[in-house]
């Protein structure tokens, strides 16, 4: 067998953001272009001495000031992540394509994949062997019913095996989740402090949003960091027995994030996707007893009982397995939680209930008490059926809120919380009537379309929720964008579709 | 309602080929950049004066050598089609997501989808507004089973509506396509010719490989120009009845090329966008009667009878209602045909047989006489039955030669045929036997590696077929290569899997 070949060329930085996909770019003209017959698209690996190789797709450059014959550029974050100075040796040789494709083949053409199958995949994305497209055909392969339990245990396992593993060193180690889709629920942003007040360990990690307005993770940057290095994650914890903080930096089921890249401008979230991606994050962060939110309503993600039935099974099937405790609350969807969709406006929600504010968003409070309350009889010794009370004490008597405080300051408070968008409209209702119906994904599609969760000051605000009257001419709800064009199409969106229904 | 807000910059020409995605580049100091909060990977609508705006995905710029505050940067591709003068002012915007999407993610949850989601889903990806994540969705969603057969049909003509459509004002215009899978199966380049001489008009358009080591215009390509104007193919087609041309520069069903262009680094080919892709193309080119070969093996795309009856059924259901009259033959394709493998080998088996050589490869022959035949007997004046001689005089009297030289002299005859690859290794048999079995996907696998389609004169040449025997030593192959790193990728793949099963 005849030696792989390799030529030298010397790095280069090419000032190119592409966005978590690796680029490498070659002068058309450069003897190792020909001499390989690559060409543009072409997936290459690069090896820089001793160091892992890496993979790019190659861009064709005709220009010497980007990258001349005889240099091989890199776009920012992959120079980056390298670490290396320009000038730096590289050879580069055509890249095999990563041999877990077969199995992605052979999941579009229906057939059932086994663990060691999800562990060469993952395996291969998280090396970044795998292009955008390749990414977006996986997803799409496993989305909808394309999943058996077998298989999203399978996933899930080697999604949570793909990165770092937290050991706390603790007997019981809580976590919560939500599956989302309801605009405006950060239920988080208070279970979390109730929870560690009472003295419980919950150190929370949070996503970012994927076809939302706003996640935990998004709104709680509002009020301090949330991207923290790991030692300083873990002396946090101990400290405070609870955080709210960024997975994705700390190396937790890396795949995951990777995945989000292309799941967010495709909006695909499928329902196995959902749990593996889920249960990973957490099994990773060594969570040992989780409760999820599963709310239900017609224009949530979960429709009705037999649907939000199944997907509990789905949960309680996987969590068994890798040894989580798992409790399933299905909650009510019928409208968005609390008044502000985007992060400031959610941040805004959340410091009202802490404060035990007059105008606090009622719903927002209650479903908060209830999911605490549900964590807080994890432990042994709160009796059962006694959380709710003890979480409502914990609130009311300013302990959450200053367990809240020493949160955000021991995360790093932001110095000043970002303002509100510039630019303001009020939407109002055309006529007198009750209001009926909120639409979930209407005003979720608004407060995106503004802007959020990109800017923080975007979103809507809720002036009138379901069961509450309206009359002719007054606001239901402001929308609120810092940038023109933001703000030109969330309000075109919301002149065709308010999202709201009134009674006659 | 606001107005779409929209800034002026300057088109700047940036010297990257980024293969079919159209790319913008903005400074990231650029106050259109800061002010719209464009993010990378965004999409862009680019407009210019009254021209259709351009969509294009967002790459940002740190270095001002590349593209400066105040320029609109443009990669070459886009630049090219454009052909604007650098310094024309354009205006850029968000772009909104394509509407057709929501048709996408309703198919990939498992709804049936409709002619107006066809329609506007093919338009959308004519109009570039599809991202290549994007497409890689809707082709999987579209793969195996995923197609109804009123979907297909809804598919195929909304695919023959995007683009231009011939019409030969002859009353019967004849064509034929194989579903591909057998390397080496070059028969078009035989049945042309022949039917042609006939007198029979046969404007033969064909596809370049998708996931094969050559197609028929890859193939082609090594003795004519294959990529002609549309005024130039008519004039061909109506003095010599038939050609060999490249359907993608015609302009027929271009939406099929784009798809292609994510199809061919996925390796997605599904039976729904099979049938939709080869008769869209065929309805665009103006053909009339269509013969389908549908070769089945154990290695072929089709493995056994019923795979094949549900194929021919699906192509008889859309063909009746786009009114194409189709015959479909079902053929052996348990191995190779001929002995080339990749376009300058196919090329020189096709030559031959034309020739009459003695060497010829006598099951290539075979194959295209009798498909040809069946072409024959379209006309009302053949008698059924007699297709099969008629073709065999036809060949054997040296005027399918004849013909095949009018029409690569008429398309552009190559100066001098590219060469076969430098690189060459043959691969034995390690003991005597009886050649029982060859892995088409194997040795196209094989051919591949070694750089085909791209690489003309790479590919593999079979010395030793089905059936034959081999003698300890012998060379079941030969391996062709121009670059080293192709030709140690296609020896290896050989060492590790010959392709070729010998009886004890």
């Amino acid at each position: 067998m005849t030696k792989k070949t390799a030529h030298s060329l010397r790095l280069r930085r090419v000032a190119i953001d592409t966005y978590k996909e690796n680029v490498a770019y070659l002068h058309r003209d450069c003897h190792i272009y020909r001499s390989e017959g690559f060409q543009a698209l072409t997936k290459v690996e690069i090896t820089f001495g001793q160091q892992r190789p890496l993979l790019a797709t190659l861009n064709v450059v005709d220009d010497e000031s980007i990258t001349a014959p005889g240099q091989l550029g890199l776009c920012l974050e992959a120079f980056q992540r390298l670490g290396l100075p320009e000038g730096t040796e590289a050879s580069v040789a055509h890249a095999k394509p990563p041999a877990s494709l077969h199995a992605v083949h052979r999941k579009i053409a229906g057939e059932r994949l086994d663990f060691a199958d999800y562990e060469a995949i993952t395996r291969d994305i998280v090396e970044h062997r795998y292009a955008k497209i390749e990414l977006a055909a996986f997803l799409v392969a496993c989305g909808e019913t394309g999943l058996e339990r077998d298989e999203v245990l399978s996933l899930t396992r080697a999604m949570a095996d793909s990165g770092e593993k937290l050991d706390w060193q603790e007997p019981l180690v809580a976590d919560k989740h939500c599956i989302g889709g309801i605009p405006g629920n950060r239920t988080s942003m208070l279970v979390v402090p109730i929870v560690a007040a009472h003295g419980m360990f919950i150190p929370k990690t949070s996503s970012r949003a994927i076809t939302s307005p706003a996640g935990t993770a998004d709104t709680m940057e509002v009020l301090a960091q949330v991207e923290l290095p790991l030692d300083n994650l873990h002396q946090i914890v101990r400290k405070h027995r609870g955080c709210l903080a960024w997975g994705g930096t700390a190396l937790l089921a890396p795949v995951d994030d990777i995945l989000i890249s292309v799941e967010r401008p495709l909006s695909v979230d499928s329902p196995g996707q959902l749990v593996a991606s889920i249960l990973a994050k957490k099994l990773a962060a060594g969570a040992t007893h989780l409760l999820v939110d599963i709310p239900m309503g017609p224009t949530a993600k979960v429709r009705n009982q037999a649907e939000a039935l199944r997907l509990r099974k789905l949960f309680e099937f996987v969590g068994d397995r890798v040894g989580l405790q798992i409790e399933v609350m299905v909650t009510d969807g019928h409208q968005p939680i609390g008044r502000g969709i985007g992060p400031v406006l959610e941040a805004r929600d959340v410091l009202q209930v802490l404060e035990n504010h007059p105008d606090q968003p009622r719903d927002l409070r209650e479903k908060a008490l209830q999911l605490a309350g549900r964590i807080l009889e994890f432990d042994p010794d709160v009796r059962g059926g006694q959380g709710y009370s003890l979480a409502r004490d914990i609130l009311e008597s300013g302990r959450a809120m200053e367990k809240m405080h020493a949160i955000r300051k021991a995360q790093g408070r932001t110095e000043t919380t970002p303002p509100l968008g510039r630019l303001c409209q009020q939407i109002k209702a055309d006529r007198d009537g009750h209001v009926i119906a909120i639409d979930n994904l209407q005003m979720a599609r608004i407060a995106r379309l503004a802007g959020a969760p990109m800017d923080k000051g975007a979103g809507v605000d809720l002036h009138i929720k379901t069961g509450e009257h309206a009359a002719a001419g007054e606001a239901l709800y402001s929308i609120y964008a810092e940038f023109d064009a933001d703000f030109a199409f969330a309000c075109e969106a919301a002149a065709q579709n308010t999202g709201f229904t009134l009674s006659d």
